[in-house]
């Protein structure tokens, strides 16, 4: 919106602060994703093929929270540098088509439209589930599964079944929109106070420096960011120490070494 | 009862087959106790200080899920050799005492009366949260709680708010009773199949064999263990193999080495 | 040897002690496993595709501790039972000659023969390491591999590399002996101190019993198990607690209830 | 330097190319350091308390392998953000002085000077193991260690004991010098390949366009960082899939929404 000139005011990018795609996306999501398809299925999670798609910081916080459930993850990524991240940390990694025939439980959060789409869903096996948890309800193609679909069915809340021509049966969660805010409580609050911190003091900071700041997008600065990591410290109960001066000094010099 | 001469009729201990206690007991009871505390409170795990009372096979589950959702885990456990594994499967390993004042969540596991007392209770922090996975209501003693209490209120269905003479509160999930049926589902259904199984077969062989069996408690024959184990594999599609003549002789034989 | 008449004395089956096999066999040979395979071949084990073929106390521990280094683990396995806790244990399960295709380092510890042969070495891909933690240089069935090979060579100490026919190289690591005594130190002492222990106390047990002791097979008295549980921890400045009269009592019955 | 004017010709940060350190600095220090401490000392990490001082990506790494080993994990950090992303990670966050009194290994990767000090060595207890992954051997104040100490002796290669006058003994590895170079091997090659291929390309890169790049500190351009990555993922046999031109247009919008 920025580059086509279309924003009415300043803006700050919450969700690059580090309190909150750290922290919000990555625990957050990763435990809030799972909650939500525990509640809408009662399945267990030991045992099952969970596909990833996508290895964002949601992705990242769904496959590490899936596999602690132990889940075998497959994780299917577009960009490369992410993708070997998924590798190195052990996970298999693998086009969607090859995924499609693999999973037992389909996860999008790729935050783009038909992450899974029709050639996919027509390779699931029988009984596949098939969840978002991006952002919005067009990562999986509906439209195309209904078109493919002979009957379809709400056999639990939020569980709706497609019969395919075959006799196969997808299941598909709360209409493919976001699984933790429809069938389970959305984030924590102790994750989200995070977040909501941000956007307050990123107002606050707007407000104050109003007249100051051009139409354009900020990024939250790193004194709040800083700050708010260590309110939540402190309400963890959690100490820890400060660099004293000769550690300060030494690391802003360059000609000590070994 | 059998020591007592209390039985009326012959009895397989359905929880001693491996296909019961390895897999109900620790990956069913895992995830459905981390699931009851997650629907009843919504808390976030990440960071959180879990205490587990009892490291067996409940108890190893839950301990196991628990650090996959991103707790640190402390492990209550009165046996040496349980204990011991519980320090190598990398938790810690304290005194109740110890744990009381360290934890944030406390779930008991351990089949036995007043896991968690009063002089525990006294020595937790304000906001911590009890809850019982084990097998009655008795292993809180929630009726010294009930005395230490100024004022008691329900704050969300399956969440009892303690406020404590000193002004600490805390929580007791849904009574002190098994939190997994209370607040979630209870098991999985694709791990109930396999208790079920050994009820059902167990059943099957008293009644085939009625008149040979004495009164007197049986385990689970073996070929029942093994073929709902191989019938559970069948189902989730995965295929082993067998022995070789050549293995089977080998294992079996005493005089080759090296 | 037993059932052949072939003991010449009693015997205490040491390695079925608790504080033998759960510790010793899994933690240690878990991590020395990994270690020898370290030293030999300095891979670096994240993404890599490790197949354990043997899901025993030493499987699993070679399992985990594969995957607590990053990597993907195939498990093989002959016992359903077993099998199936290597699926609920979050790793793929399959057939040895399905694993023979999709892994990179192949590890043996089934205590049998030719748990790796012919058919399963020509699926192999290039550059795969073969390597035996079990209990003989027979796992792994190297006069087969011998066979395929058109040149054979050391490329680092305890590295044979076998070129075949086709052109592919796979790499056995200590002529199939065991790893863990080959290339690394075998068990570390704070794990091997509770073999000893189970060695020397039973002796004594024996030599004390003597007379009274008929030629056969024991195993190690429990409270022998439980009393070295206890001075290891002990010697990790653990404590734990111990059971109330109340508690114990309350075990011991069978009348409470809710 | 290069704010002192002590630059005297362009300089890529290959340092922050992500397929350095996102991979060399985390898989490559995190497995590499515990092999080299494993080596020099043969230990048991399960069940130990590891005391990781830095939380960047090398102490990330060593965090999560000492994990992954079955160690339990304290991590000691001056940023605010970082020792969060601990607790939220299940480690125990704590100051210098209070691990000091905790753990069993310490492993300094903070990049700066006297990250353990006399009065943490003061603090600890008898038989505790000092090691440095991070950059010089300035991590560990040696110099007051040996004030301390009565007596010095090797005990294995790598391993020197310092005898305190109150008759504790600390372990020092490699006289503080990063211990995966020292005692192992340096990272494996299949992790290198990467960082050497960013300092090849990237001396490329200076060298093509040699006439218009100033003096100056430069990140590594995208293209070369993510062309590493493809070609990592090649040689891993991964296959990954490209976004459609339907995606790439979606996620270029911002009008589209629900």
């Amino acid at each position: 919106m920025c580059g086509d000139g279309a924003l009415a005011y300043p803006i700050v990018a919450v969700n690059e602060a580090n309190t909150k795609h750290l922290f919000d996306n990555r625990y957050g999501t990763g435990q809030s994703t799972i909650d939500g398809i525990t509640r809408a299925t009662n399945i267990l999670w030991a045992g099952r093929q969970v596909v990833v798609v996508g290895y964002g910081w949601c992705g990242r916080g769904v496959a590490m929270r899936a596999r602690g459930l132990g889940s075998q993850v497959i994780v299917v990524e577009v960009d490369p540098l992410r993708a070997l991240e998924a590798v190195m940390d052990g996970y298999r990694v693998m086009p969607m088509q090859e995924a499609a025939r693999a999973g037992d439980i389909f996860i999008t959060l790729t935050g783009d439209i038909n992450a899974i789409g029709k050639h996919h869903m027509d390779a699931m096996h029988d009984g596949a589930i098939l969840a978002n948890s991006g952002h919005f309800n067009v990562e999986l193609n509906l439209e195309a599964l209904a078109g493919m679909a002979e009957k379809r069915r709400e056999i639990r809340p939020f569980v709706e079944e497609y019969t395919l021509g075959d006799g196969r049966k997808l299941f598909v969660l709360a209409d493919g929109r976001l699984i933790n805010l429809s069938a389970a409580e959305g984030h924590p609050a102790s994750v989200m106070d995070m977040s909501f911190a941000n956007q307050a003091l990123s107002s606050e900071y707007i407000v104050l420096k109003e007249e100051r700041l051009p139409i354009d997008v900020y990024r939250v600065p790193h004194e709040i960011d800083a700050e708010i990591a260590r309110l939540k410290l402190a309400s963890l109960g959690v100490q820890i120490d400060e660099l004293t001066d000769e550690q300060r000094k030494y690391l802003a010099s360059w000609e000590e070494g070994t």
